[in-house]
């Protein structure tokens, strides 16, 4: 007998037809005599609905009142699979984020999860009843109010859940049956991994895989939640295990790279001319931090003329016409002659734990992408990953290229 | 300065652009220094949408569950609310049934009001704060569950609210400009009322005019309440005063005949043959008691051969397939020969406190329905209204024939 939580994301409970077959799923764990807490989302494109509506009636939105609103989209799939489950024979109830409850800061909108009492849904356990737990949701102690977790949410619900009761496992099931070396619809020699590190996972995610919320995998790795992500579309009977997220130490055979991301969600600025002297960078990135836009890759290049220099960086595509607005109103303190911008970039990355005990991983791949006439527009590097920043059009070419050079294509 | 409850039914609210409308009623009132509570429904097609999805899940669904799922619409109504009123400068907050609390009995599905605490929205109004309340919703407090209150309950929530708070008044917004004599569709020379008993109003609602949830009316009778009905869709800044729910006393110009009713939710059932016994009724009415169908009129009457007797007696038509089947399964304990049904009937009721002071008000109705070749399957009667069964044939004549009979045709 295990604890599991299981989560199913909105394409897996798009409808009344797909979450039976969600509760077919639940209802195995059940009769191999598992205690099963399930997370889900709202049935896919409720959000967005929800989310339309908020923008139409305000875009300058009260986060409060946001949260009260997309909120009720997992309240209803939290039922609808309470009432399936009971009919298939399985004591089941729904629980909403306020009646567990799930304790939040309170970052409206983005909120992070303080505290679980994980208590009551122990007791529904011991009367052998499945929890059905609304996902993205919990509430702010001090004000009552509801606060979701941000788009994603209901993974860091699932893996925080799990913390909380203890579970052996958290299984997050989605579209897909686990984590591949890289976007198999891009590259079709993309290999499903059977274990990566979670710190590979939250590099993969950081840096453009969607399959897993950023913040469900730090939580993960902080409280040591074994977390398979697999499919909600296999047979229930005939279930898949999916990739397991794991310690780097349980990774027997260790690759170099581990897998390929990449992310089209960037947008390169350039400053031209700007006054070679102290004081310059942080008059470039003070007020942008400041407006809390995300600055990623930097560099520097002198001109020709030795007294000037060029500085370019990235900032994530929805923070940067904010970022082009603030740096314009800010060219006079900065000293700068012309602003670039491209939004036609894409950020690749080569991320393997095994990275720390090899040199020359990076150096290999820039030389592989020279040779196929991909110019690399700026580079960041950190222990266990490198990333490029190119041209959108040659992101298949650049993908498949590192792909093949690390070893990771299907045999 | 007054407090007011300000009520929005599904249609007024049934898109961003027409809850962008509801603001501006509110606002008006705001405008002229008063306290404001909003109580709103659903968007109209929302409760149906998700009601289907519960059915689809399982028919015999858990009442609990049934509840987490559909409360949800409400839940969005109230947040779009208050982000438009923030837009207009109009401080406001959403307040869901279990923040107030607005706290249930446990018949979910139907629940019953059995207190509130007002002490959050005062405290609110304070901050010159307009609570924005999900109608049709409440919870539990034993359990913690939410609770709806049925269909029609968010006026039910309104007045229950007004009635916490000391309302000085409750205003029900909804998609026709006040109570009319009887339904303007049927009867083109339907006149509104500008005022009508809580008694009146109750009967009306009971027999078939659906402006009002029933509950609604007996809780604004019992408090005091003093309600109007008035139509969202009058321009915001010329609003008509609707139709004032009051006392008896506070009707200055009293007719005999306040209104006409009809409901074609009626089905007719005569069991033929029944033994002229003592015992017999209780035999046919106690297990349909028992099962919850609401049985309403009664008639009885001796066959030609003076032995047995013939009885009629009329369900709502949502009960009627539920009342045949415990009747065939109880015939030999009855012990009738046949039963005859029709749902093809409908009540026709004429309603006024003048009743009670006036005789043989019935009596001119039964004449005049007579000379117009209508047929009266049964009649009930009671000290404020009377009622007749008729073949749903003759609906609009009956109903407009009784609407001249008693001089409530619009000059």
């Amino acid at each position: 007998m295990a604890r599991l939580v299981m989560k199913f994301g909105g394409t897996s409970v798009a409808n009344v037809e797909r979450i039976r077959n969600v509760a077919r799923h639940v209802k195995r764990e059940i009769d191999e005599g598992h205690e099963v807490a399930v997370v889900v989302s709202a049935m896919s494109g409720k959000t967005n609905e929800l989310v339309s509506w908020v923008n139409e009636a305000n875009k300058h939105y009260d986060p409060r009142e946001y949260d009260a609103v997309v909120a009720s989209g997992e309240q209803v799939t939290s039922g609808l699979l309470a009432i399936i489950l009971q009919q298939m024979g399985v004591p089941a109830r729904s629980w909403q984020g306020w009646q567990i409850p799930i304790e939040t800061d309170g970052a409206h909108g983005a909120a992070r999860i303080a505290r679980i009492d994980g208590g009551g849904l122990i007791e529904g356990f011991g009367r052998k009843e499945v929890a059905v737990i609304a996902g993205f949701q919990g509430v702010e102690p001090a004000t009552g109010r509801v606060a979701t977790l941000g788009r994603g949410g209901s993974d860091t619900s699932a893996v925080a859940v799990a913390a909380a009761i203890h579970a052996d496992r958290c299984d997050i099931y989605t579209d897909v049956d686990g984590v591949y070396t890289t976007d198999p619809r891009i590259v079709s020699k993309a290999r499903r991994l059977d274990r990566i590190a979670f710190e590979e996972m939250l590099e993969m995610a950081s840096l453009g895989a969607k399959v897993l919320q950023v913040r469900s995998v730090e939580m993960a790795m902080i409280h040591g939640v074994k977390t398979f992500v697999r499919s909600s579309f296999d047979d229930p009977a005939d279930p898949q295990p999916g990739t397991l997220i794991c310690n780097e130490e349980d990774i027997v055979e260790e690759q170099v790279v581990t897998g390929i991301a990449f992310s089209k969600d960037e947008a390169q600025i350039t400053l031209r001319k700007v006054a070679d002297k102290p004081g310059v960078a942080a008059a470039i990135f003070q007020p942008l931090a400041q407006a809390n836009v995300n600055v990623d890759m930097i560099i520097q290049v002198v001109s020709d003329d030795a007294k000037t220099t060029d500085i370019t960086f990235t900032v994530p595509t929805a923070e940067f016409e904010r970022a082009r607005a603030i740096l314009e109103k800010a060219k006079d303190a900065i000293g700068f002659s012309t602003l670039q911008a491209s939004t036609d970039v894409v950020k690749v990355s080569a991320i393997g734990v095994g990275m720390r005990s090899h040199a020359g991983v990076a150096a290999d791949a820039f030389r592989a992408l020279a040779e196929k006439g991909v110019n690399i527009r700026a580079i960041t590097t950190s222990e266990i990953k490198f990333s490029v920043l190119i041209d959108a059009a040659y992101t298949e070419l650049a993908v498949r290229t590192l792909h093949s050079l690390y070893g990771l294509d299907k045999a």
